[in-house]
């Protein structure tokens, strides 16, 4: 099959029969939903661009399987050209729909599990990397979108899986049958569930012997018998729902949702299991993902930061304070600040290096440095907008009170910047600041910059152990001559 | 007439005839309205507070005009003592309320004005200084709320007062009377406007001659003929209105909201008139209050810091991940940072010092310095909260998905952090988390953090101007022995 | 007696036989000594500013105990005003040395050791209070200047004093006789030894039942039977040797100097000790004195960076930057958090309270968050003046290419900046920012600030302690209406 | 001729009639000399590692002119990979040396010199690029080490080089023969220039017309008439000259120095003029040159990074305090602060692209943002090494109070840390970290981090150029639906 328009994703989730939740109620239908819709919007874009000349490089790419034509977001990388590339897709389309688009887990998780199922399979003589290669077919014949799921709720975090209070706090077997395994537990902070064709769920740590029932993988569709999802609620979501609305949402189009995943009982045939009780590998297969989703980030969030760059400079030129030298000031800051993040989105893929299973992996060390400065640049960058916005940002009154007769030419009157440039205008640039910094895309720019992909304690753990402590030790020896 | 109990003050706000709009409708009456309430009850408490024999101390004192007990957010301060006291009350309203309690800028507003008519008068021989200290007294007796005024929309920030497009961007005397002046204009960002019964209007800038209309003074009733409000929107703002809305709110009972002040052709009568036209008296009135309120917010977000780093701690608790020595070195670092932010409130404050008139100021410089690192340390203890917090902060779902009987038994399940702890109570801190980092009081704890009482570069100017940099090349020189 | 002058002081040294070794050798008299003179002229300053009618009500006060004028170094502080004063002191001194001027830590050893043996006292009924109350008389009355001497050399930092391989490597009494005890071990990092009258020694840490030989403090005079000093060496310290030393040394007239101080079995007589095997006290004595110590910072070290911002402000003239808008900004910066040093320094003053004995204490809680900001800013202070600087700061020949004829007309013609200012002028601010930022001063300014008064962890513990973090919860818990 | 081996490499520079001044003397042979010889040394690793076969990928490579096997160093860079090579080559150096190895300006000045001339000679019709490539073949065939040479003193930073007060402020043609050019003027902060055979001089700065004779590149040997060389005086420089110097040198082997270079009246033959006048390419060649070297501190200071870690690590060992928390996370941050300037480092090389001459330039933002983050890294790199290494490294007495037998004993005993260590070997340690915190290698780790290529506006300057504000703007109006 060619690949998908945006239109035939579109419709192809129309199709699924995703059982979802949000503000009490259940969603008949998340393609027709004020507040689900836009994060579909941030998928189509994978599609959409996939399909204009001008982005065929980046968006496209042959099947290392088939060698077939593939969207890159189904992609096992085959050179570190391939990654940098990866990185470059991500910024733009963080640059054209200022939001999480979700299906960089996906990817992140097809990478990861090629590798790590090679290696079981060496090890332990399984077949599970067939069994895989036989998914990423499927996937990219169809053009799927797939989640990968990692995070479990995780209950009391002093405690391993198997010693918490309540069993099912790390997703688990709970029956081993001849056909499958029956699965029990819940994913949290699935951002691309509710869009996504098939859901592949990993283990969230490495883990002891104990754990053996914690330690699986595998993959079933999205709308398997015993899935439940949850939409969270975000900052601001609820706007979105407002008669006519369209200024006070800030990014109209797009954005991104998290929904807490529930399997209960929920059975895998064989041929979807990608792990099954190797506790030894659990630890490979999440450093691995992380590596990679910590690699993305150096990618996406430079395409957001762009973007609220973009925000910031034209809050300033409206206000006719764009040749202060303190905005200027300001301005090359947060570029700075971005590029560095950028610079080691880049750096941790360059100095990739090929698996044993062929694929290409990212430099781990640096994949970590990357998202360590990704839980600390974009806050910055944040702050230095709000500077720039002015208080304006958060007191504007409501698009309602723009069109109430009794308040609208009050406010037209009032909140002029420079003669130039209409108050709407003005307005609609201090929302989308709004929704970046505060409102519904702030949790994917900041809060999921901090927990994404690992924590920042996660990414020191990592900093720590590949940072070859003894080495530099022995060089400052020689330097000191001591022997 | 003795201080109002805080019902007291609630019916008297009810008595006003306030012209409000919100969200495109007009506001019969805040008392009873879901988002505007609960920035009544802050200012509540500062009524409530007084009441209080543990407070009486902080809360109130003796007016130096008539010496009877006072609210001490009515005082002209007396001595350093005073001043240390101010930031004291403050801190403890921010750790009541977790917002912003409004009542500030009236008493920064008054202790600039009073200093600065006394030098008007004995410059110009008016009469400015005698008006104001009647409306003090009017105020103590009454024992008011005052909003002080002091932003206009500014449209063009590159272009002075008369010369923008449209004259009415600062706001502006059109007309003189026998009895008093007409004023057009509007004030910007009001948060204490809604629930106070006068507003006391300064100029915004220094001004030159030819900002002659500009350069203006008053106090008027909040529901004098011509005031129009119209309320800011917030992020999360609506979840107050929604049905059966708790948990979801974060903070429900209290909040802070902003008002765009509009004056359409508003009179004032003489008495009420306290600088017009005097423009090179303007920048010290707007040097004075700034300094206030630059000191004000020394005490007022450290409070709500107490509140944030107490919920940060309560979540870590919840997580099982107390313990974590990242974790302590984090609680550690907020609560360094937030006690940094008093110790510059304390300290301009201790640093006070008469002015011609007799009421203390604060020491301008150190005020400044203490408003600059405002505009940064909480967004690094926003940051910190939200490492602690964990990324559930932020997805999720909704209190109707727990009371969804579909639903509710697997939030509680999954949603459990330690054993003994409910869900239940784990939600209210991240949600009250969510409000202070993201939500509707991240309007008063960040932004307003950042432009409140003057934005950094405002700041920044202020301690080029009072640094002495002169003094110090003197002390270089001397140790370098250049003559 | 009077006040001593500092030239009186001077010749007051000249009588001690100290036994002082400095690079190899005794050191035969002090005062004569290029390396070690610039630091007696830094106590010197202490003396010959005591003079000076306009720094009297600052430098001088009333001695609590006698009721005569004293030097303020040697002050029980009796009111929050002295300790505000004692820091606006140290400024002052800062500002005329840009060194350390080492007679703080006698300060500062004096208040914590008279609160903390009258506690002994009351509880041990011993009479150290008595003894300490003669000796500060004895030093009021003849103007000394006195070493508090804390910090051991300890070994390895994983074992307490008991523990380590070699006992000696904490301070300990090896012998109890009638008439008093002795003592052997070493003080490390004592600046103000080589240069003192008196030496009043006090325990290191917190101690247990089994550390009790080490629970001692006492004192001695510095050139005691059994005491040597040797002087550590400091960055540049022999460019003060050099034949007509004099431009590049940078601070010419002034200095600190450490020394290891080491006890070969001193005796010291009953009625100079003044805590003997109290283990209970040793924890209350360095809590006391470390945070007067961290409080001291907030002036001193502001201080030297007044200078070093008027120093970094010359070297812009006269490179003719001066107006380039960054260099402002980063004048501006330097200022704001100099500021916030002293700010915090002035906070914890007046924040203080009386202790049982009658003296008054700093808030400890501000104190070592001031000292915490002072093992951070002045390092970004110090970065700043090096980019304002340029990098002619390190790379400026010698002065003896200066002198030389071959090349002095051309280092002349080549280095210079403005042409109204002298080559000369400007080589001597580069010399000075090179002193502060690298070379002897740095050593003050810069590891001084991290170390003395105790390293960042040490505050970071101690504001874990103070900062009541389970008030925090309980507030949070009140917002979030947790029961 | 072969690559020289590292002895070869020094006899050659022996051969040199250098005119070098140092400390008022002139300096007879450099060679000897025990400042400058640790500075030679630095060079002379670039020769000894070239001919070790672990390293024979990174250091040498093939000319792209004669096909012959060179060092890298003097390498026309032909790829993306070249350019990563070259920057893991920078930091293996830093590693073995711990210093400035001085051989990649000449590197940089030769890329950039390359593809300018290319440029240049297409424009003017000029035979610049020939004159150059020969220049590179005769540097290739006899592996030559080049000073390139940018920095002008400079005088008044407010005013142009035809504006100065003295017209040789900039280095400028005074005469135009026929077989070649006189110049005269200065080039400072020359780091290889003692230790180099030929010298590569650039223009400092754009030019307008008017400064046509100061639009000059050329190459001299550095022994050329009329050349002279001052060496800056280093923090601690003079410790070399001690007698039986050793412990207290910190890096006894390594170094770098600085040298003021002036040219009276140099003449320059045709055949080594590689720009005469053409002003509109002095700002390419500036700003290519400044970019590969913008680059290469991605490189060097990372390895310098390296060993100041790794004896940071030790330190903490010796003291008993590895197993500490917060040392931990302090190396941790070390260690993610190295790593993140290294991506950069990587990151503008793997984005690298060709120069219309063929050879390979870096991504000119990511150079740029690279070396902004090298003018603030290495310093709080700095600071935590002197966190984690206590005040003991800065108070530490001489070695030769070691050899003293009255104290020598006494410091072995009470410097002793872990029992397992010998004293000698934490002093090694202490002198390591103090001579790169505050000795001579902090000159070129600190100062030189801040300066060299570039002070901190110059790259905040080029990256508001290369930051492409408008397409930014363009991705937010897209977002918000402005049109």
């Amino acid at each position: 099959m060619a690949l998908m328009t945006g239109e035939q994703y579109i419709e192809s989730i129309r199709k699924l029969k995703l059982n979802i939740y949000m503000l009490g109620k259940k969603i008949e239908s998340p393609i027709d939903d004020p507040i689900l819709r836009p994060s579909l919007n941030s998928v189509k874009m994978t599609y959409d661009l996939a399909q204009m000349e001008e982005y065929e490089d980046l968006m496209t790419t042959k099947s290392s399987l088939t060698g077939e034509k593939i969207n890159r977001f189904l992609h096992l990388h085959q050179s570190s050209e391939d990654l940098v590339k990866k990185v470059k897709m991500q910024r733009l389309l963080g640059q054209k729909t200022a939001a999480c688009f979700q299906r960089c887990v996906g990817m992140d998780a097809f990478n990861a599990t090629f590798s790590t199922t090679y290696e079981v399979d060496k090890y332990y003589n399984t077949n599970y990397h067939e069994n895989f290669k036989n998914f990423v077919k499927y996937a990219e014949e169809n053009d799927l979108t797939i989640d990968g799921a990692m995070t479990d709720p995780k209950g009391d975090r002093g405690l391993s899986p198997s010693k918490q209070a309540d069993p099912d706090l790390y997703l688990r077997v709970v029956e081993r049958r001849e056909d499958g395994i029956v699965v029990r537990g819940a994913k949290a902070h699935q951002t691309g569930m509710c869009n996504s064709h098939e859901i592949l769920v990993m283990p969230t740590i490495a883990m002891r012997p104990e754990d053996k029932d914690y330690a699986v993988a595998f993959s079933v569709p999205t709308d398997a018998e015993g899935i439940t999802m949850i939409i969270g609620r975000q900052s601001c979501d609820t706007r979105k729902l407002e008669e006519d609305a369209d200024l006070d949402v800030g990014n109209k189009n797009f954005g991104g949702v998290e929904a807490l995943v529930i399997f209960e009982d929920v059975f895998v045939p064989n041929e979807r299991i990608f792990l099954n009780g190797e506790t030894d590998f659990a630890g490979m297969l999440v450093e691995r993902f992380a590596g990679y989703h910590r690699q993305s980030y150096g990618g996406c969030k430079v395409g957001v930061g762009d973007v609220l760059i973009g925000a910031a400079a034209l809050a300033a030129d409206y206000n006719g304070a764009a040749k202060a030298s303190h905005i200027k000031d300001k301005l090359i800051e947060m570029t700075h600040l971005n590029e560095t993040l950028y610079a080691c989105g880049i750096a941790c893929s360059a100095e990739g290096h090929a698996t044993k299973a062929g694929n290409y992996q990212i430099d781990l060390l640096l994949a970590n440095v990357c998202k360590q400065n990704i839980t600390r640049f974009p806050y910055e960058i944040v702050r230095l907008a709000e500077d720039i916005a002015g208080g304006i940002m958060v007191t504007l009154p409501s698009e309602k009170d723009f069109k109430n007769p009794a308040t609208g030419s009050l406010l037209d009157k009032y909140l002029k910047g420079v003669a130039e440039v209409s108050t709407v205008d003005r307005m609609k640039i201090l929302r989308l600041l709004e929704n970046i910094c505060l409102g519904t895309a702030a949790v994917g720019y900041r809060t999921e910059s901090m927990h994404g992909a690992g924590s920042p304690q996660a990414q020191r753990i990592m900093i720590a152990r590949q940072g070859n402590l003894s080495h530099k030790k022995e060089l400052a020896k020689a330097i000191a001559r001591i022997e």
